[in-house]
C-alpha cells in the first residue's frame, strides 16, 4: 500500500520490483564508458527509417520488447503503460507502442519523464490497481535538434554549456515479487524556476529542482545522503552537477563523491565531443535501465536515489521570452 | 483501496470525492446551450496577455484556483497535480501552474486528458498515495489553431468534419469524504488506429477508441449502458458519434439518446459554427467540470460514464503520412 509521507513523499509499503529493463542506444552512446551494459546499440540511428522520428519510435519499441522478453511476459500481461518523450505530442511513444496493445497513460516530465513513469507504474502497482506496467521513454539527437534547436543540416555552433541528447530508450517491467530492485519510494516534484532563460543551459534551469526534491524527500523520511550509496540525478550534466553540490552546499548538505548524474556517466567528455554531458529523457532511461539497476542486482551497490530531472520549455516558450521551469522526481531504489 | 477488475478496469473501494471543480470558458463556449453553468465566461480571449500560449495557461490559472477556492483549499494542502494540454510540451500546463508549487506530474492523453488526470488523481488518492490531488487541464481555439493546422491570418477552410478547439479549462480538486461527486471506477484505454489519416476527421480516429474502451468496461464490471444513467464521450462531435453508434451496433450494443458527447454539448450547432462540434481538452474539461458535475451534485443524474478521447497524433507525423492513433479513458462517476 502507499503511505504519503510528508507533503512530498510517497512511501511504497509492498515495494514493487523491477522485474525487466532494457536499455538501447545510438553509436555515440555505444562509443560511452557505459558501451557494454546496454541491451543493443545501433550503429545506424536511423533504425532503417525513413525518418528520425519513426527511429526513436523504433527505438522504444526495441526496448520495451526487449523489457518484456527479460520479465518473461507478454504484453498481454500488462496492464498499464506509463510513457512518454521529448517530441511534440508524445508521439515517438504513441507511435513506437501503439502496436503493444496496452492500456496507456502519456507521460510529460520533460527529461525526468523515466522516473515519472516508473513513479506511476510502481504507485499502480503498490496500491492494486495494477498487476503489471511498463514504464518506457526515449530521446533521440537527431529528432530532438530540429524541434527544439536548429536542424542538423545548419550545422549550428553550441556553446559549452549545451547539453548532447542521448539517442537511446529504456524500459522497465514493474510487478510483486521476483528478485529484482524494488522501489521502496517515490517524490514528486514541484516546478522550479529561477529565471534561466538560455535554452542552451538546461543544468542551470534543473539543477534548482533537483536540489528542492532532495531536500524535499530527506526532511520527509528522515534521513540524509549518508544513508544511500548513491544519489544519480539526470541529466544535470556538469554545469548543472556544480551547480546542485553549490545549492545543496548552501543549505549545510556535502554530496560530493556520492553524487554521480546521468549525463556525465553516459558520455566520456574529454573523448566525446558533448559539451556539458548528456541530456534527453533516453539519457536518465538508458542509464538507469541499462546500468544502474544491473549495479543494484549484483548488489555492487543496496541503495540508490534517482533524481530524474526535466526543464520544461518549448522553442515557442522560449521565443516568447520565458524562463524555463525545471521539475525533478525522485525514486529511492534498493536491492534486498 | 484499487482494486483490478479484468485487464483495464481499475474499481475505487474507497469511493473518491470530487470536493471542488470549476470551468473557465471563452466567449464562444459562453455564448453556448452550457453557458449559464460555467465559473467564468472571458469575452476577451486574449485574457490580457501577449500571446495565445499565454492566454491558455491564465485559462488553466484561473480553473484552478476556483477550484481550490470552492473546495475551501489553498494550493499548500494538495499533494499532487496532474495537469496537461495540447500545446508543445504541455507549456500551458507548466506556465499556468508552476506558481502553486505543487508537486506536478505532467499529463498527455491529447483531448482525453481531463478523463486522464482525474484517473491519475484518484488512484493516488483512493490508494493513499495522497490525501489530497488536483487535475487540470485546457485549451485555446487560437493556440491550437497555429500550433495544428494553420496561422489564424491565413483564413482557411475547414470541412464539415473539422472539429472547433474549445477554448476552456476544467479544473477538478480529488480527496476523500465530503458530499461531492464520487469516482467509483476508471478504465484505461489501448490505443486504436484504424489507419485515418485526415487531421480534419478527429471524430473518426477517436471513435473505435472510445467503443474498445466502453466495450472492456462493461466486460470487465459485467454492466451494460442501461445501467447507467449518461454514457458521455468528449470529444467526437457528429461525424465521431454516430460512428461510435455504428460501432456499438455492430457489437449488438445500442446506446441511442442514452449517448452524448462534450463537443456536441458544448456549442449549438445550428447557430455556432462550429461544423462537427467542439474538440480539444479544455471541451471536455469545461462540460465535466461546468455542467456533468453540477448534475450529478443536484442529483440530476446519478450514474454516469464520462469517456473523454483524444488523437495522438502531431502535425509532424501527420506530414510524414502516418496515421492518427485514437485512445479512450473513461471515468465512473456516481452521486451517492
Amino acid at each position: 500500500m502507499p503511505e504519503r509521507i510528508g507533503r512530498y513523499t510517497v512511501v511504497l509499503n509492498n515495494r514493487p520490483t523491477v522485474q525487466g529493463h532494457a536499455a538501447v542506444v545510438g553509436k555515440r552512446e555505444g562509443e560511452g564508458p557505459l558501451g557494454r551494459y546496454f541491451d543493443a546499440v545501433f550503429e545506424d540511428t536511423t533504425m532503417g527509417k525513413k525518418t528520425w522520428e519513426q527511429a526513436e519510435s523504433a527505438l522504444q519499441k526495441e526496448a520495451l520488447t526487449r523489457a518484456l522478453n527479460r520479465a518473461g511476459l507478454a504484453a498481454s500481461e500488462i496492464n498499464h503503460l506509463f510513457c512518454g518523450d521529448l517530441l511534440n505530442q508524445c508521439t515517438a511513444s504513441a507511435f513506437g507502442l501503439r502496436e503493444f496493445g496496452i492500456p496507456m497513460y502519456g507521460q510529460y516530465g520533460a527529461c525526468s519523464t523515466m522516473a515519472q513513469t516508473l513513479a506511476m507504474a510502481s504507485v499502480f502497482v503498490d496500491s492494486g490497481a495494477a498487476d503489471l506496467c511498463a514504464a518506457v521513454t526515449s530521446s533521440h539527437f537527431c529528432a530532438a535538434e530540429r524541434q527544439f534547436r536548429l536542424p542538423l543540416e545548419y550545422g549550428g555552433q553550441r556553446p559549452p554549456s549545451a547539453q548532447w541528447t542521448a539517442t537511446a530508450s529504456g524500459a522497465a517491467i514493474v510487478g510483486m515479487g521476483g528478485s529484482g530492485v524494488k522501489i521502496a519510494a517515490v517524490c514528486g516534484g514541484r516546478m522550479m524556476d529561477m529565471g534561466i532563460t538560455d535554452a542552451n543551459n538546461m543544468g542551470a534551469a534543473m539543477a534548482p529542482a533537483a536540489a528542492d526534491t532532495l531536500l524535499h524527500f530527506w526532511q520527509d523520511t528522515n534521513s540524509a545522503p549518508e544513508d544511500y550509496d548513491l544519489v544519480v540525478t539526470g541529466d544535470l550534466s556538469q554545469v548543472g552537477s556544480d551547480l546542485l553540490q553549490q545549492l545543496l552546499g548552501r543549505e549545510g548538505v556535502t554530496l560530493g563523491s556520492r553524487h554521480a548524474d546521468c549525463g556525465l556517466l553516459l558520455y566520456d567528455r574529454k573523448r566525446q565531443d558533448v559539451h556539458s554531458g548528456g541530456s534527453g529523457c533516453g539519457c536518465s532511461a538508458a542509464v538507469l535501465c541499462g546500468y544502474l539497476l544491473g549495479k543494484l542486482e549484483r548488489r555492487e551497490m543496496k541503495s540508490i536515489l534517482f533524481v530524474a530531472t526535466g526543464a520544461l520549455m518549448s522553442p515557442t516558450t522560449s521565443q516568447q521570452g520565458e524562463s524555463i521551469p525545471g521539475i525533478a522526481h525522485l525514486l529511492h531504489l534498493v536491492a534486498e
